[in-house]
């Protein structure tokens, strides 16, 4: 068979898996597959590093399908190249219990880098895995032995182009020169609601070349000689990064929906499929067909891979023969295990810390007694590194000109931030963080919900955290972004009381290797909690803990953050109108919830009813740990411009309103 | 004096009071106002219609601020010019009650159009009121009649170009060739982390170019002819929106801080002041010096604005003439009432219904019902139409071709959307909605805090709201986006469980007149209640109200949406098992909670403790409703991929649960 007989043979192979798939489920996206399948054939066949028998292998290319909803032409390249999903995993798409959902979420389907379908998330991802790399080659490189060294794919559509958070991502890789980043653009002149001239009419070649792109094209996607030019014109490029504008058509091969809306997002129908089957000459009548020359042509990529693979070895021995130290380095950072006595410079750090401190000052320098041992910790702020105190003194500023440095900057970017790092937590050998106000991390849910669904570890650094932050006014000044934290499944939302629950609360971060942890810190100085007196911080990692006991306490106060020294001066208010208070540091929701009933019926036991919470937030959810008899202290509206001090006063977050309400409980009045 | 010695006194006038502000606050933003004067005072004195007396007056410019951070600037001019906010506001910057807020907040500073201070915001909200304007324009306007015409100008600076929304919102305004928007940018290559360059390197020229933007400049920021002459130059173009890049230094005239870093978020300090003054020529030693030309010079403003508004008067006394039905309809939309009979066509809209339908559905027939007495109803999708069902029939395309149609296509760009919307709302004369799959109000959060922040009313259609989408899987599947909606102040959410509380949910939106309301609707179709064995749909005007009652009721199912049904068949398995239950259909929280309290005790009478909470999203907060003994049945994890109703299985959102959890908690049992 020639070589073009075969290539179309195997993409109408890969279409017609994809097609038939969403048929039998009666769901699904058929326009992407039929039109994206050559460009992404060509990328796999003819350039993709991997090896479908070792899908995380570090040095492989990364690919990233960003317009997700095209997933069944995934799992069709993914099974048929040999990855360890079967004809029948196909057959089961978008079904419960499936290894092939609707969309490709990373963890289920084997193979997948990250986890697509919030369009323009993918784009970002990429760009934080290209700077992973680049950041790993230029630390552990060595003149003649190039270790690290891959590249970052993707495929993006007209709906990624469009989200804002494409243009945030497109200008940081451009500004860092990401020659290794290559992005195919699926320009189908198509969205939902119809030509996507109705509301896209970007010169799209302009754009991204006015953020320092090489673009090639358009080209014909249907093209697969032209595709493959271009692929060696993006790589040929190694300052800047690449996008290869792919004119293709939606539906393609449909002869009733083919340049149509219709194509999109639903089944083709049984008869359209029919009548495609024709167009494309796909004789296969019946559904799933796999030619035995497709499956051997594309299962290639085994042999490809386990010989890219074992040069890779072969590479690491002389690396590790030449340069062992390194090699130790670098495997360790791979691993993602933290190194041998990782958190040694944290003991005793705020012991001498008399002086009140605010926890963001705290985590700086937490980061910074960090940073020497965990090489891996990298990351930066959205232009407020200065506020955020995220600053690692001695990384350098990341940069094309130091891709060694470990301090990025992210720019005015939250939402790009937030995928970016997700990207990089992705590719391995970093661990990363994210810093900004708190206020800002509405700009960043999508890729925060994202990194919780996929597990990964990323460390999001957020300040300013309450009215504390003052004159800035309610613009400024989270209310409700504290619950929206905590509302997120599997994320982790840490907001310590003072310096040393700081500390804690980032070794619970690092140590967390299954999803993400936001920490949230005061822009306020707060003082040192005297731990000779109190309970030690450690309690923290329980998420919740008896900082300061009386004997049979007849009401609890519970704090988070800067209010729990307001809860311990009430506590003290208490003492002297002779009233027994258990004052409970509560940093972590999430953390206290997975404790066993036993410690947290310890805690908060059902015996004492008279409870008080008191949070500089939202009050929403407090009720869980109140009671119904409790009372719940918060801010149920929107905050104001004026000195932080002077708001809480305002806003009765004070320790007296806490002592008076504690008392009003136990003389059982009103709420 | 010469016109330049003025101008210059002016622009320092303005730049000290911003400055002097500052420093007496001990809190603010020097660096741009230092900056940004020159030109903004270009504008305001040289184009800007508008009446200092009479801040609203319909066919104003409008004036965005969109960089909020520089609100000492904004609150100098309007003070200087004759707004209602005198020296004294001027002094109390910053402090708590006072006019003067650390941001400019809309509400609270006379003559302010939005509030701003996240950056990108301003941007995007002067779209909307462009697209407003031209709407009302080509709706109302007739041949020699111009009675809506004028410009909306903003401010934007570095971190507004550099968040993505800003991106988002250019594409639409130049797709859309609205040519009377035209922004100055603030370009002083500065931003927080230190100088843009390490992170934003694009040539704005080209990417704006490649938007459809005209783009003028570079020019010299301080050049006060330049930037006139700019300005015409942007004026002269009614086809393409125009950018002007100014050149300009961030905290010009400061001997030790100008064009760093350090100028833009403190106060310059009482030495630097004095230095300043000295550079700047600044004779004035004490703080708030307003010379007696400045001042007159300025407020020049209100003669200029009373002359133009009593042209305008004339012009309407004209057009209303010529075209009284017209001047009526006009008055009516921009007075914001809803017409008279508004609602008439709602009556009975469903009652014949008896096939199930979803609510996203009923919600499309209900605006289609409403559509042609609510005139003023304005919007669309961010791409998902068909799916949303948002479409008026007979509203037509917006587009440069047809600027009186009612549907917007804002693409894939959910941010720039919902800050478009508010635009919309604060420019007048149209009632924005906008509409999205759930999942997706996470990329316009930070819009509609704001919205609700301004008490805008917007209307919020989110559709495919829970695990009842189906096979798309986790990543469209909504848990944790409904109580993120609840969690906002001042934003009232409703879940509608039927067509008939569909109907009711949109009379209270459109009612709604100070805030924002979030339409929260299904995928799935939901069987039409019946009305005449159950209580009215009316009772969503009061949050929730007992749908089905038993005889003293010994347990109360509560749901939310499509769940009611799921609650109401619990409550029959429960009648078969001798249990009365009472049925309670909560859709809106908000609404419910502002209740007084005799009549949510009567929904929920203390004395029933055997209480179950079902709905398809997060647990978190129903402790509120179901209280200690209660039972809360939700989805404390992501959904998954598979048919919408094997979730429902799978994930125990079931009758059969519900009623023997009922039975549980009346023998007594564990939770």
């Amino acid at each position: 068979m020639s070589d073009s007989r075969i290539d179309e043979l195997c993409i109408n192979t890969i279409r017609f898996l994809a097609v038939d798939a969403i048929q039998k489920a009666n769901s699904g996206h058929p326009g992407a597959p039929l039109g994206a399948t050559p460009m992404t054939y060509v990328l796999w066949d003819r350039f993709l590093k991997h090896n479908p028998e070792d899908p995380e292998w570090p040095d492989r290319d990364r690919f990233i399908l960003s317009c997700g909803h095209a997933s069944a032409m995934l799992y069709a390249l993914l099974h048929l190249t040999g990855y360890d999903l079967s004809l029948d995993d196909i057959k089961q798409f978008r079904q419960w219990g499936s290894r092939t959902p609707g969309h490709p979420e990373y963890g289920i389907v084997p193979g997948l880098e990250v986890t697509t379908g919030p369009l323009g998330q993918g784009f970002a991802n990429g760009v934080g895995m290209a700077i992973a790399e680049r950041r790993l080659a230029a630390s552990y490189n060595r003149p003649g032995h190039e270790i690290v060294n891959h590249y970052t794919y993707a495929i993006v559509s007209d709906g990624d182009l469009e989200e804002g958070i494409s243009s945030e991502a497109a200008s940081m890789a451009g500004n860092l020169r990401l020659g290794k980043l290559i992005y195919l653009y699926d320009d189908n002149g198509i969205s939902i609601e119809g030509k996507t001239s109705i509301t896209f009419t970007e010169d799209i070649a302009r754009r991204f070349q006015s953020c320092g792109w090489q673009v090639i094209g358009p080209v014909n996607g249907f093209d697969i000689d032209a595709v493959e030019s271009a692929l060696r014109e993006a790589q040929a490029d190694s300052e800047r990064p690449s996008l290869i504008i792919c004119r293709t058509v939606i539906g393609y091969g449909s002869p009733n929906k083919a340049g149509k809306a219709a194509a999109h997002g639903e089944p083709l129908g049984e008869d359209e499929v029919q009548l495609t089957r024709k167009q494309l000459g796909w004789d296969n009548e019946e559904a799933f067909a796999v030619p035995p020359e497709a499956l051997k042509h594309l299962r290639k990529a085994r042999d490809r891979g386990r010989k890219q693979q074992d040069e890779w070895q072969q590479k690491l021995e002389a690396y590790r023969q030449a340069y062992p130290d390194a090699a130790c380095q670098l495997e360790e950072d791979l691993s993602g295990e933290l190194p041998e006595g990782w958190d040694s410079d944290l003991d005793g750090l705020f012991r001498e810390e008399t002086k009140p401190i605010a926890t963001r000052s705290a985590s700086g320098l937490v980061m910074n007694a960090l940073a020497p041992r965990v090489r891996s910790l990298v990351g930066g702020s959205a232009d407020l590194a200065p506020s955020t105190k995220t600053m690692l003194s001695e990384g350098g500023d990341y940069s094309a000109a130091d891709y060694r440095a470990r301090n990025l900057h992210f720019g005015i970017r939250e939402h790009a931030m937030g995928a970016i790092a997700s990207g990089m937590a992705r590719h391995g050998g970093v661990i990363p963080y994210t810093a900004t106000f708190l206020i800002f991390y509405d700009y960043m849910r999508p890729p925060v919900r994202l990194a919780a669904m996929m597990g990964l570890r990323v460390i999001y650094i957020f300040t300013h955290d309450s009215v504390g932050v003052g004159e800035d006014g309610p613009t400024h000044q989270p209310i409700e972004q504290l619950v929206g934290l905590r509302s997120v499944p599997n994320l982790v939302t840490i907001r310590p009381a003072d310096a040393t629950e700081t500390a804690e609360a980032w070794k619970v971060a690092l140590k967390r290797d299954n999803g993400p942890t936001a920490l949230v810190l005061s822009r306020q100085n707060l003082p040192v909690l005297d731990r000779g007196k109190l309970a030690p911080a450690s309690g923290v990692q329980r998420g919740g803990y008896i900082l300061q006991d009386a004997e049979k306490p007849e009401v609890i106060i519970i704090g988070t953050g800067s209010e729990v020294a307001i809860a311990l001066e009430a506590g003290e208010l208490l003492q002297e109108r002779g009233i027994r208070a258990r004052i409970v540091s509560l940093p972590s929701w999430e953390l206290f919830d997975a404790q066993p009933v036993e410690y947290r019926n310890t805690v908060l036991p059902e015996s004492v009813k008279a409870r008080i919470s008191i949070e500089a937030g939202s009050p929403l959810g407090w009720e869980r740990y109140v009671g119904d008899n409790g009372v719940i202290i918060g801010i149920p509206h929107f905050g104001s411009s004026a000195p932080g001090k002077v708001l809480y006063e305002k806003l009765g977050l004070t320790a007296q309103r806490v002592a008076d309400e504690a008392a009003n409980l136990l003389k059982g009045g009103e709420k």
